[in-house]
């Protein structure tokens, strides 16, 4: 059975403010990316959000950013190899903390924003930050999945380096021929329509191809699919992708085996 | 053989700032406590400090805080039990990670500033936050041992719930008659007699008991015992109170077994 | 004719995330609370809230808080007094010189949440920080009106500084015997009947009573009446208010003189 | 008669941290560049700063940079034009309000760190950023003078905008022969001989000529020259030159005229 992972980004409020609806995204997603602290993510809302996606099975990884706050991580910070190996190092380590606190664990690293961006990249600033990374990532624990952007160059080191990668895709993303994602800011960087999301990733999933703004096709050999909750129209365009992906006998399930822990979820609960 | 444990806050920089002289008080104390990044401590000085710590064979402990860089950790933030279980859990796991990623491990918690004379007194507050530094400990880690001021009654409540925990003493701060510090800004508050401050500790060590200002002896089963670094006068006296006690044949000796990575050390390094 | 202000807090979101409908809010209320960045606001936000606030003539505030971004300066900080003042003093340049770049001005200062509350208390810490935030206000601009709750002692001590000072009202808050407000965790304490609110605000306003929660009725002087815009049936609420004030006759109208720039507003819009 | 300004970064501590002897470059410089809370300078620090610079009858100078107090502002952060001119206005807006607060008046903007190398340079983000910075001056208060890098092409985009400008030269930093700095990590970036240094400034200031690294003859018509204070050497190496200059003949004098407090400086107070 052809089988393939869903991941969305949550837990990203801080204290007072909250975004996106994180309770219908965990029915829908398979991994959780969990803010930790430097994006978005105080410790209060990482435990409730680790905590629900635990119960629910749903895999946690650490959603590691730049130390930048105010402009959510979306913002390149031109940090020293040592400096950023030491804040993807914290961050793990604080969402891993939250996580024992709760009787879960941290499977996995996504970084996010601009830092997903910059380590994509094959010059010298992302090449400076994918080895921080990399470094960070194998230093504190090297059992964990580093996630990436299918094709780029940082999931090559960080098999390089040992470490377990998952390619990944978007789902309602354009694609340039290259491989790269349009630019949020060009004209249909974001596709909208829920049909045509379906089929775009049910194909990728079935033949591991993916049409790229001009035609071409695309090889990507995606372990998983990100998916959005920001709006009350994404979390209907990731339902609808799940169960398009179901009813075409596609298995939605994590790329790690989901922990143990899942047994102790409250009656009732779907797991 | 009697012993004893001398401990130190360290790491207490933040990016560019600098506090204290922790290369020399890691040659004096057996327990480091390390700033966690809410009070002090970026992720960058944060392994360097462990590093170091590690390499010389000093034990780690956490030095977890209020949120309050402004104010270094010295000001009461009214947080709610969940947010500080949060708090405290978030800074251990933060540690921990930067632990790992150096080959070490963290062995106990100690309360900073504020948050360490809050827990200690028995009131509304003082009781919400205790049960909160307590639950935080004990959901992250139970292994962790929890140090705190002798007599108070946080640790009583730590060990109701099972932690092991750390009865701490002050060697340059003078005593109330009821075991707790006097204020630092009362006259007489902080000793500065390297002599009088290692006689009045050897008796500690060798009797149990401390005098008060007003000349009432004091019984406190303290295993640890804090000195400061953060003045060149400062790191002489600790020098000084280490020689002294080792002359007196008092073993100056950890609270927890030494982990074994030691051996690990550089040669020609003390540990 | 009799007229009344009305007040709501705007600009509190931070970077990335939002907080209530602040567009719907300037059509309704005649002063703006403008969060000035230690408990919400970043410079982007808070120049979009003042210029989207002076282009409708409605009078800007600084809504100066604790420095606790993370619990949206709702905790307690136990600030002294020289930090708090510093800290007023920051916040209320750093927002004039916003107001200054879109050619407003702010007219007064309004503390928010914790600091509030605060300074409304006749105790030790309360008075303290009364002294502090008059202080702030008289050094930076004494021509700055403090807004504060009705009967509290911190107007007293202002205007003993010689401050013009607003008593406020809350139109959806129940009334403790004594004038304070019932804190929020109480039953009844938020009122959410807008025909109740109207008749409530309507009463105040006319015969300057409000009956408190055990019948008792209150003498409150007061010069503005703070609104709530965070929810959609906040919103109405407050619209409903206004809408109620002003078919009975009276005058919905800032404290302080409208600034002249309202003029350059755009053409079309309702200034 | 020939004058010159000297200028230094002070108040560049935050909370418990300082950085830099204040008090003895206070003797030295007519120019205080005060952090502003983006990369240090926490209020009541910057209130003492401006204080003691206004007591001296020293200038006082916003010394704006990114949002990195991680990083005390020495990396680049990727800030959209719209989020650095709101980022510079609030820094300004605070600092003038810290001035008021204590009598005194900010009279010019330096940028700090990475912001001032970035707006030095002729390429994108350096244009983007020199187009937010001069914007965000202009539209705080177009009475403030611009100091930067001398040659740079920042200076003359604030020139076209009607902004007065003052042309900076470094007095312990070689010189490339296109006019810009050195960079640290290159070895001989940082000069540390006294005589050395007062010689070369002496001759800037007397002929308008700066011999750069390979023997090239620079012309800068610098109206200011920065020294440092953040070692014991460095404020040897400040006095000196200044002893220099006056000995010489030269006029050390600010580029702006004084502010007229000084006169209300407390008695015995040299001023």
């Amino acid at each position: 059975m052809t089988t393939i992972d869903l991941n969305a980004d949550l837990g990203e409020g801080f204290g007072r403010w909250s975004l996106g609806d994180d309770d219908a995204m965990l029915r829908v997603v398979t991994s959780a990316n969990v803010a930790c602290g430097f994006h978005a993510g105080d410790p209060l809302t990482m435990t409730g959000t680790v905590d629900a996606a635990h119960r629910r099975g749903v895999v946690i990884g650490a959603h590691v950013a730049y130390r930048d706050l105010a402009g959510f991580g979306r913002r390149y910070v031109e940090a020293s190899e040592a400096e950023l190996v030491g804040d993807v190092v914290y961050q793990i380590g604080a969402l891993s903390g939250i996580a024992s606190s709760v009787g879960a664990s941290v499977r996995y690293v996504k970084p996010h924003g601009a830092l997903y961006s910059v380590i994509a990249r094959d010059d010298e600033a992302g090449r400076a930050h994918a080895r921080a990374v990399v470094e960070a990532v194998t230093r504190v624990d090297p059992g964990l999945v580093l996630v990436g952007l299918a094709g780029s160059s940082v999931l090559h080191r960080a098999a390089d380096a040992g470490l377990a990668t998952v390619a990944e895709a978007f789902a309602d993303r354009a694609y340039a021929p290259d491989g790269s994602l349009v630019p949020r800011s060009a004209p249909g960087a974001v596709l909208h329509d829920p049909i045509e999301i379906r089929d775009r990733v049910l194909r990728l999933v079935e033949t591991g191809r993916l049409r790229a703004v001009d035609g071409t096709d695309l090889e990507l050999d995606a372990g998983s699919v990100c998916v959005h909750g920001d709006t009350a129209g994404a979390v209907g365009i990731a339902t609808r992708l799940r169960d398009g992906l179901e009813s075409a006998g596609v298995g939605v399930r994590s790329f790690v085996p989901v922990p143990r822990q899942v047994a102790a979820a409250s009656p009732g609960e779907p797991a």
